[in-house]
């Protein structure tokens, strides 16, 4: 079989370019970012928007109960299992246009670009837009994918609250409603064949060495875990330093010697103090709760778990006359991407030319979930200063269009030609 | 003239503590504290209450513009400035019972026993209840106590607005319409012959010594100094140590750096970081500006100048690859109380046989702007364990009443009696 690089010609980088910034405008921020959490009206609204367009290049839309949504286009063997690409449409409170975004509407340009080309394929390809990566207005992230992984924790997952006490199923009725009448409802999971994410890096490794693929070669694992200090409130001007229970005081030295604890020359190891609340947090009284959390990320399981489990023994080590309290919040192991998926992106980068390199993600994501059901990978693409979670995450569109490239030619491969042996 | 016992006899322990229950029920909290922020229905309710006690007492009620209530017993010369004494009944958002509130009702009881016994005094003497001491609700604290020193700056504090956006002006039309009508304006300032002011300690001095009355000496001066670190805001997965801009990291270490500045093996610096905001404040954001206050203590100007000036440096040079800067919020120089009232009140603690003390006021009080207008002193009485600005401050009966008993002998001598010369 000659290599087939008309889908890859195909890819319109203006019209994959013009589609962020159409999709940007849906929960569009007044500094150029996008607020677009999950399952609000404007999370309802760019789903339609997507439905539309999947419309016109005669993809059939459907809907899973937990609100994944599925654009179809028919391979040549119906019974056959799909191959799937995707990512979110969600965003962070403060996020950006590229974010999940892109990876749905490069699969979305693979697809429109293997069809003006002609291609049939064996198999269905099928783009997804999994619910509620992000994480941020319901717990736990990449919901949409854990429950298409592992469909018996739905009603759990329906069940979670926002801050505001709306249930996941309420929104998600909501969501239903807005969208247009053809799109269906359908079965959640299923047998799928292959599974691959295009996202930006979110990291600055691919702008600083110049390359325009990441061979995604797994996603590091992450711990969360929560620190409570608890001393005693006290007047700031009466309190002797020596009479104090001062729990900010103990905080700090916690993540002082947290820091040093997690120090790492070859510069792996990901430590982030992101959220700190003291309480009363007024400036004459001295704090008498202190609340913090950590992000520990690692590609080695090992390393995770030994450095997690140091944490417990420093913050205690610097409690002085307060104490403290450590809890694991959440654990996921690393997991690596190897063989199909990975190998496929890899060579299909390197015959149409593109600078490629490997590149572990530092983020976690839908894939990660998928890599429990079928033969899953990604590829990245660069982002501009590694910026992201940011309204000043960008990225060019030659590199948006080159990953959409590898992306179409990455598909017609694992989707199979059409008239090709069953498998 | 034979030493004057009798009003500190007609002091009564168990009426003083009843009165502090009753007046702690209003903005009572469920752990037994407090909250009766000012200028709020719970402060307007508060002073309703002591108006309707100082009415059965026969004292006539009158409120200046900045909202202080004073209730007054007429002296045999009507045109001598009187002596007052009182203190606030508003509180810090997890207040406890005394704080405050203890000046407000000794100075009701020690009139209350002065009337009692059957003396008249030459001068007049009146109670007062300086609005805002905390000043968590409105900035700055003390305003009450600023404006009656200063009328000048009535219009600025008068438009001072709470976290809501309410002014100082709405809230006081609100207590205003809510108190009594028997309550009559009256003018801002005006000659005062003394100030005294009893309060709890609010630190563990007197109750470590074992002795009752605290001679106040003067108030430690503090200065108020906002850091705000300006960092950047990063992807907790993603982004390498070295190339973090983590405004959290940089405050941590700023602040350990502070503590080693502030080191003092006496105990006598007050040095406290009390409140810390975050942002954005989420578990995977690296984040990308902090804001934390210092609140600075010391009775030697001095120290207190050369401390307070060090701090920009020290902050400099723990700011890594962030960038700093550090605002002066407020400065207010130690000042001593000499003379006139101190004299008295060691004087009249001593014939009383009550073991006293000299100590100095780590907070800061109402007295600090009486001090500028008219002879002024303070008298401290033990708090439990020192604990204060705390749901959990607590006094002994005994000791609250040997406060009012000074406090009643003093009022006496500072007024002078009835049929003496004028002064």
């Amino acid at each position: 079989m000659p290599p087939e690089t008309r889908p890859a010609v195909a890819v319109d980088q203006a019209r994959l370019w013009e589609r962020h910034l159409e999709m940007a405008r849906i929960g569009g921020t007044p500094r150029g970012g996008v607020n677009r959490q999950a399952l609000t009206p404007e999370d309802a609204q760019a789903r339609a928007l997507l439905a539309r367009w999947g419309a016109a290049l005669g993809l059939d839309a459907s809907l899973d109960p937990i609100g994944n949504l599925f654009l179809r286009r028919p391979g040549q063997d119906a019974s056959a299992p799909p191959v799937l690409t995707g990512s979110h449409l969600d965003t962070q409170p403060s996020g950006g246009r590229f974010d999940g975004t892109y990876g749905v509407l490069a699969g979305l340009e693979a697809i429109e670009a293997i069809g003006r080309v002609g291609i049939e394929t064996r198999r269905p390809l099928e783009l997804v837009v999994w619910t509620n990566e992000e994480g941020c207005r319901f717990a736990p992230g990449c919901m949409g994918s854990r429950a298409f992984a592992e469909p018996g924790l739905l009603d759990r997952l329906l069940a979670a609250r926002d801050l505001d006490g709306i249930r996941v199923a309420e929104a998600l009725h909501e969501v239903r409603t807005a969208l247009p009448s053809t799109v269906a409802p359908c079965g959640l999971g299923g047998p799928v064949a292959a599974y691959v994410e295009a996202h930006i890096e979110q990291g600055p490794e691919l702008e600083a060495a110049g390359r325009v693929i990441g061979l995604v070669t797994g996603i590091q694992g992450r711990r969360r875990i929560l620190i409570e200090v608890h001393g005693e409130d006290g007047h700031a001007g009466t309190l002797p330093r020596r009479r104090r229970k001062d729990a900010l005081s103990a905080a700090v030295a916690m993540i002082q010697a947290l820091e040093v604890l997690m120090h790492d020359p070859g510069d792996t190891v990901r430590f982030t103090v992101g959220r700190v609340v003291v309480s009363p947090n007024a400036p004459s009284v001295v704090p008498g709760h202190v609340l913090f959390t950590i992000d520990l990320r690692h590609p080695e399981g090992g390393t995770l778990m030994r450095l997690g489990d140091a944490v417990e023994t420093v913050c205690r080590r610097h409690v002085g006359p307060c104490t403290v309290s450590v809890t694991d919040v959440s654990l996921t192991m690393p997991i690596r991407f190897e063989g199909l998926v990975p190998d496929t992106v890899r060579t299909v980068s390197e015959s149409l030319g593109l600078p490629s390199m490997p590149i572990a993600s530092g983020a976690g994501h839908d894939a990660e979930n998928l890599h429990r059901v079928c033969p899953t990978g990604m590829l990245f693409v660069p982002c501009e200063g590694g910026i992201s979670h940011n309204e000043a995450e960008s990225a060019k569109p030659e590199d948006l269009a080159a990953g959409a490239q590898v992306l179409a030619r990455v598909l017609v491969e694992l989707a199979g030609p059409a008239g090709g042996r069953r498998g």
